[in-house]
C-alpha cells in the first residue's frame, strides 16, 4: 500500500459533517485523532477550544533565523447525502482504478494528510524541517468557518507567520501543476415565505389568497434576466474587470466548455454574455439557488397550499465586491420584490470577502518552482470559483498571503456524491510538501 | 341520548383509514357492520369486493312507478395524525358543547348515519320508503375512489337510477340549509428539470451552467402575472362566465373575506382581480404550486448547484374546462418556457371534471324543499372550490345528476385534530333524509 495511505483512510472513516449537529461527537474525535497523528510524528498537537469545532494546532521548535509557513487544512466534510447516489457507503474509503472514493476524500482530507505524510517524510529523513512551521487545521470550513477569524485574533502572536499554504484547491487537468492566486468570495442568504398558517386544501381556498411555493419561484426568478445577468441593483458596481493578461493566460489553458460539459453532465452551457466559461467561473460574481422547497415533496400529489416556503441562495463574490454590501443588495431587492399576500423573511448566512494575490512575486514563484519540480512542465496560473473564506482572514489578521497549491481534478466530486481522490495526487502532494518548504526556506 | 347517536358512535369506534394497510381489517370490519346495520333495518345489503376495500350495496323492494334515488356515502376516513393535538381520543366519540368529537364525525360517518336514521325513521313509521332506493357506500374516498368508477361499469344496470343524493359537503353557516349544485375539477401535472447528472460545488462551476432550481423557479413564475392571472394560451377559453344570478346569490350570502383570513390565517387576500374571494373559490379555475423543491432542504446552507428540481402542479377547473385539454396547454406552456440549459420532463397526474348542475331543475327544487322544511328560512345556493370526482362519474356513467345536501360547518375541522360534527346537524341531517326522498318522490 501507498506510504500513509492507511492513515488518511482512518482520517476518511470519521463522518466530520461539521453543519450536523448530531455528528459533533464524530467531528471531535476526527480532530483527536489529528492531534495525536501529528504530536506522534514529531509535531507537538494540541486541541484548541471553539464555540463550535475544535481547532488542532501543532508546530515545531521555532527558530528565529527560519521563515515561518503556516500549512492549512479543514477536517470536517459537507453532508454525504443523497446516499442513495454513492456506489459504495459515502465513510467507508473504497479503491477504484486508482482512485479513493469517499466523503473528504479530496475536501481536504486527502489534500490536509499529503501535508502531514510529507511533514513525517521530512522528519524521518532530516529530523528537522527546513523552516519554522505551523499547523492550523479546523473543523469548520464547509460551514464557513464562523470560529475561525475570532482564532486567528486571539492568537495572532502565537500564529504570527511569513505565508500560509494552502491545498483546497484545483488542478487544471491531470499531471498539471497548478497555482491558484485568487478565489471568489461568498454570501449566503436564506428567504423565507410564509403565508396561511397551516397547510391548506387547496380546493376549498386555492384562488383567495397567496401561495408561498408559487411566491418564492416569482421572488426566485427577479434575481437573473434571461440570458443569466444578475438583476439585483448594484451587483456588479464594485468588480474589478479582468486583466488583459489573465485572459490572454487563461485562453491559453484552452477552451474548457467541453471539459465543463462532460464534468457536468449538463445539457449545455449557459452563463452571463461576453464571458467565456473559465472567465464565468473565475472571476464573474453569480447567485445561486441552493435550495428551494415548499410543500409536498414525496411521490404522487398532495393538494395542498404549503404554510411556507424557502429560498436558499449563495452570491459568488470577486474583487473588490464586499459580502455585507451584496448581502444588503440582494436582500433589498427580495423585500422589495416580494409578492403580495405573503410574509418574507431574510436570513443572513456566511460570507468571506473574494481574494487575489500576485502570482509573480517572490512566494508566488517560491510556490511555482516546488510545482515545477513536482510535475515539470508549464505551471498553469488561475483562479478559482470556489471560496476560502479563511484566505481573506489571513490576509487581513496575521497580514500575509496565501499560496494555493491544490490537488483537486475537475471530477473528483467535491461536495458530491462518489467524491474521490487518485492515488496519483496523493503520492504527488506528499511530495510537493516537501519541496515547498525547501524553496520557502 | 339523542335517537341514532349509539349506531354513529359505534360506527365511528372503528379506525377505517383506508390509506393505512395496517387498519385494513377494521376497515373491513366496518364494511361489515354497515351491512348488517342496513339489512336489520330493513334494506338487505351485501358486501362487494373490490380490488381494494368492500362497497357496501343495500336496496329496498323497487316498484317500476316510482323514482329511484341513490344514497352515496363513504365510511372510510382520514388518518388521525398528529395524535398529540387532539384534545380526546381520535377514535373514542366524546360530546363536547354539543358537538361530537372524533375522526369521521363530519366526513363522512356522521353524515353517513343521518341517512341511515332518517331511513330507519321512514321504515318504522311507513314500514316503506317513498321511492326505489339504492344505498352505496364506498370505503376508498379519502384514497381517490380508485375502484368506485370500475364498479359503476361493472354494476350499470344494478345501479340505474334518477338521481344520486350525498351528504359529504358544507353549511354556510349553522342553520343554514346549504344546495351545493358545483364543484371545481382537478388537473395534476408534475414538472422536472434535469440540469448536471449530479449536485455541483456552486463556487467551481457556477455561473457557467443553468442551476435547474432556479430554472424550476423561473419556469414556475411563467404560470401567473403579478396580479394573479394565469398566463398560460388558452387556459380561460373553455371557463363559463359566471352567471348573473350567481354572483347576485352569492354576494347575498355575505363578504366571506374576513372569513377566509381568519380560517387561513393568511396575511392577507390575493387573487384574480375582478372577482370576489368567494368567486374565485367556487367559480374561477387556478393553478397552484402544491409543492417544489430542489437542492439542498435541510438546516443551515450547502452550497450546491441541484442536479434536478421537481414542482408538482394542480388545476382547479369549473365548467366547461376539460382536465385533458387543460393538461395538453399547461404542458405546451412550461415546454414553451423552459429557460435554456437545462432538460424538462413533465408527468400528468390525476384529474377530475368540474361539476354543474341547474338547481332551478325538478330535481334542484326538491332538494330545496327538503332543505327549507328541514332548517326554514333561505335556502343558500352554492358551489364549492373542491372536487368530488365521483360527482361526475355518476353523471357519465349512470348518466344523472348529484344533489349535494352537505352538513359539515367550517370549523368542523375536516381532514384535521378534533374533527367534530354538531348534535343538531345531526338531528336536522335525519330529518332532511326523510324530507328529500317525500320531495323526490
Amino acid at each position: 500500500m501507498t506510504p500513509g495511505l492507511e492513515d488518511l483512510f482512518t482520517l476518511l472513516r470519521f463522518p466530520s459533517v461539521s453543519t450536523d449537529s448530531t455528528r459533533r461527537d464524530d467531528v471531535r474525535a476526527c480532530a483527536q485523532w489529528l492531534q495525536q497523528k501529528l504530536t506522534a510524528i514529531g509535531l507537538p498537537a494540541a486541541l484548541h477550544e471553539t464555540p463550535g469545532h475544535p481547532v488542532v494546532l501543532a508546530r515545531n521548535t521555532h527558530r528565529p533565523d527560519r521563515r515561518t509557513v503556516l500549512l492549512y487544512g479543514h477536517y470536517d466534510v459537507q453532508p454525504a447525502e443523497p446516499l442513495n447516489e454513492w456506489r459504495t457507503p459515502a465513510f467507508e474509503p473504497t479503491i477504484r482504478d486508482g482512485r479513493i472514493y469517499c466523503r473528504g476524500a479530496t475536501d481536504n482530507k486527502g489534500q490536509l494528510m499529503a501535508h502531514v505524510r510529507g511533514l513525517q517524510t521530512t522528519l524521518e529523513k532530516d529530523g528537522d524541517l527546513p523552516v519554522n512551521l505551523i499547523v492550523l487545521f479546523e473543523g469548520e470550513e464547509e460551514i464557513g468557518s464562523p470560529n475561525l477569524e475570532p482564532f486567528l485574533q486571539a492568537h495572532k502572536e502565537e500564529l504570527r507567520c511569513d505565508v500560509v499554504a494552502i491545498s483546497d484547491t484545483g488542478m487544471v487537468g491531470p499531471g498539471v501543476g497548478t497555482f491558484t492566486y485568487g478565489l471568489r468570495g461568498i454570501a449566503c442568504l436564506e428567504a423565507k415565505i410564509h403565508g396561511p398558517s397551516i397547510d391548506l386544501h387547496s380546493g376549498i381556498f386555492g384562488g383567495a389568497i397567496a401561495n408561498p411555493a408559487l411566491a418564492i419561484a416569482r421572488l426566485a426568478a427577479t434575481l437573473h434576466d434571461a440570458e443569466g445577468r444578475i438583476l439585483v441593483p448594484g451587483f456588479y458596481d464594485a468588480v474589478k474587470p479582468l486583466e488583459d493578461w489573465e485572459r490572454k493566460a487563461w485562453a491559453e489553458l484552452g477552451d474548457r466548455d467541453v471539459e465543463t460539459l462532460e464534468l457536468t453532465g449538463s445539457p449545455a452551457l449557459f452563463g452571463e454574455p461576453g464571458y467565456t466559461s473559465t472567465e464565468r467561473c473565475w472571476a464573474r460574481p453569480t447567485i445561486e439557488v441552493n435550495g428551494i422547497g415548499g410543500g409536498y415533496q414525496g411521490e404522487g400529489s398532495k393538494t395542498v397550499i404549503p404554510r411556507e416556503a424557502m429560498l436558499k441562495l449563495s452570491c459568488r463574490l470577486v474583487p473588490d465586491q464586499t459580502p455585507n454590501a451584496i448581502q444588503d443588495l440582494v436582500a433589498a431587492h427580495l423585500e422589495k420584490n416580494c409578492p403580495p399576500g405573503v410574509r418574507l423573511e431574510i436570513k443572513r448566512g456566511h460570507s468571506g470577502n473574494a481574494y487575489v494575490m500576485d502570482p509573480h512575486s517572490d512566494l508566488g514563484k517560491a510556490a511555482q518552482n516546488a510545482l515545477t519540480r513536482t510535475f515539470g512542465g508549464k505551471i498553469a496560473l488561475i483562479r478559482e470559483g470556489g471560496s476560502i473564506p479563511i484566505v481573506h482572514a489571513f490576509k487581513t489578521v496575521l497580514g500575509v498571503d496565501t499560496l494555493l497549491l491544490g490537488l483537486a481534478l475537475g471530477d473528483c466530486q467535491a461536495h458530491a456524491p462518489n467524491e474521490n481522490f487518485p492515488i496519483d495526487n496523493f503520492i504527488a502532494g506528499v511530495q510537493l510538501n516537501q519541496y515547498l518548504l525547501e524553496e520557502l526556506a
